[in-house]
């Protein structure tokens, strides 16, 4: 299964000493770039990040994460119609692997108008070939 | 019904030029936090927004937002067990009140070492007052 | 004198319960970007903000500032060859309109290449009608 | 000489496609403290990072950074009185390790009640073994 580091840094902490809940949608955009680009799906180059909108988010906060925790994050990805549908496990290693959160987001590809196109043959071809478990998530 | 408005900045839309999906939930804590200062259940000199934790955040993305959109949020809120839950509408008032974005956050009391503790009575009184529209949400 | 108002909020503060430095430099831009918008020198559909790159930024930390203070941006503007230099100072009305930081920041006109380009007519016109302090900064 | 690596993240990157401004800092920030735990001067769990406080910040911006580009930060500090000076270069490997910016932040040690306090024995200690190249940045 994919799987992608990020570490916490202090601008991304709160007045709780805890990772701002907003932060997490950015480490799961990480992830899920990082995987494209693993897929051949996109390069920086072209800007392919900006072809994918995000039109759903849910995120299910389950214990903290600090400054300087390095989280793992797993991925797995599917085709439902013309939506892609991402969802994620955070781990942290130092802490016994504990699961701090999970989260679901939906993509749907657009053009340059920010208009919703069908998924190309590319996005398809990738899709197709990956693994999707049905009750991955606990939370969701 | 509660409302608040937030001015678009640059720095908050993204090489789409639009409102990057991450920060919608800055937008809605910034929405909530006014909410909680209305209904007298927070000041700023005390530092009480560190008393809620979000446990999960559900948000839906319908149109963009541009730099420069005034976006209009309308909140409402319940107490569910221990459980406090928000929901949020967002509009663009000069594209004629067109509907942006819908969310639900979920919250729990806690203490000063993030463990949670029962609602206190401060808390229910003001929610007691609170109405709920159950099927206020389209999206979710 | 020009003068904008931003009110800190929560996600803007970090794990010290004040605001993160770097976020004092979007608030400078806000203050800024609201200044051509009075000036007439650009609106928001044009996208006019992305044709000023900033090329250098010197900020002095004076005060902190805590969530949920009004804070008050007063900005004075020079054309200094093709150099745009922008001058602000932030003030806690609240705290006896305390001095929290000052800063400058120096632009310049792009094309959509990111290219430098002479400024134009009217950018001309409106900085020759702005007064100037040369030693209104008090620590730069 | 330290170095330390930043990824730039599609968040991090603003409508011109480039890396906002304001988040220069934090890519400072980052190598700043990445310094000071590889000197032993703080580790993540007493949370050591609060207890400097930034009074200043220059930057120099000289080329953009983009969507994808990993940067390589260098790092200089030095002990000025009771002040902490740090300077610092950004490149970009695979453009030549052309330099993108230089910047220059001063820090004060602080307590918990952000109050400036003498530097301690640990830091001095730390802070002599450093050398310093005056005239190590070029454009500030």
């Amino acid at each position: 299964m994919f799987e992608y580091q990020h570490r916490v840094q202090f601008y991304e902490t709160d007045p709780m000493a805890i990772v701002h809940h907003s932060n997490y949608l950015r480490f799961y955009e990480e992830a899920r770039i990082h995987w494209a680009l693993q897929m051949g799906m996109m390069d920086f180059q072209s800007n392919d990040a900006s072809r994918f909108a995000v039109i759903g988010a849910d995120v299910r906060y389950l214990k903290p994460a600090f400054f300087g925790d390095v989280v793992d994050i797993q991925v797995q990805a599917r085709l439902l119609g013309s939506r892609i549908i991402f969802e994620y496990k955070m781990f942290c290693k130092k802490r016994n692997n504990q699961l701090l959160s999970e989260a679901r987001t939906e993509h749907v590809h657009i053009d340059s108008h920010l208009r919703p196109r069908r998924p190309d043959e590319k996005l398809k071809t990738v899709m197709e070939k990956q693994s999707w478990i049905e009750t991955w998530l606990l939370s969701l």
